[in-house]
C-alpha cells in the first residue's frame, strides 16, 4: 500500500520520530514522509513510533491507498523532498 | 475529488496561507488541510493560493483521490484536527 505520514510532535521527539520514519519512508516535505509499505512493515512502523511519540501530545496522520495509481500528486511552489534534506 | 493538504511555508506567509486553505477544507493538523473538493474549487484555491507563496521558498503538497473510499486514515496519538483550533 502507498503510505502518507504526516506529524505533528513536540519539538523534544521530532528527530526520534523522524529517524524511525526515515528508514521506512521518503521524506517529502517539513513535517511528511511517504512511500510503499507493506501490511506489516507499517505496523512495524506504528509500534516503533508508538514508543517515542507521547499520546496525548502529539499527532501523527497516516493516509493509505491499497493502489498508488489512485493517490495523484501535485506541488504547488517549491518541489522539496529528498531524503538528502533531512538530516 | 478528496483532497489533502500539507505546507511548508515561511512563517510571515503562514497566516495567510491558512486563512485561504480554511475557507476551502477542513484543518486536520498543525500543517494540513483536507476535504472534499471539485476540480474548480480546487483550481480557485490554487489560484488564491499562489498570489500569497513564495514559490521558490515555500512548498504546498497537494494529494488528491478521485473517490475519498479509496484512502484510509489513521491517527496515532492525538486527534488534534478541529476548525475550531486553528486560529
Amino acid at each position: 500500500m502507498y503510505v502518507v505520514i504526516i506529524y505533528d510532535v513536540k519539538i523534544d521527539r521530532i528527530d526520534a520520530v523522524r529517524h524511525i520514519l526515515k528508514k521506512y519512508l521518503t521524506w517529502v516535505q517539513n513535517s511528511a514522509f511517504e512511500g510503499e509499505l507493506t501490511v506489516g512493515k507499517l505496523e512495524e512502523l506504528r509500534i516503533l513510533v508508538s514508543h517515542v511519540i507521547e499520546k496525548e501530545q502529539d499527532s501523527i496522520i497516516v493516509y493509505t491507498v491499497n493502489n498508488p495509481t489512485w493517490l495523484e500528486k501535485a506541488v504547488w511552489g517549491r518541489e522539496k523532498g529528498t531524503t538528502d534534506n533531512v538530516l
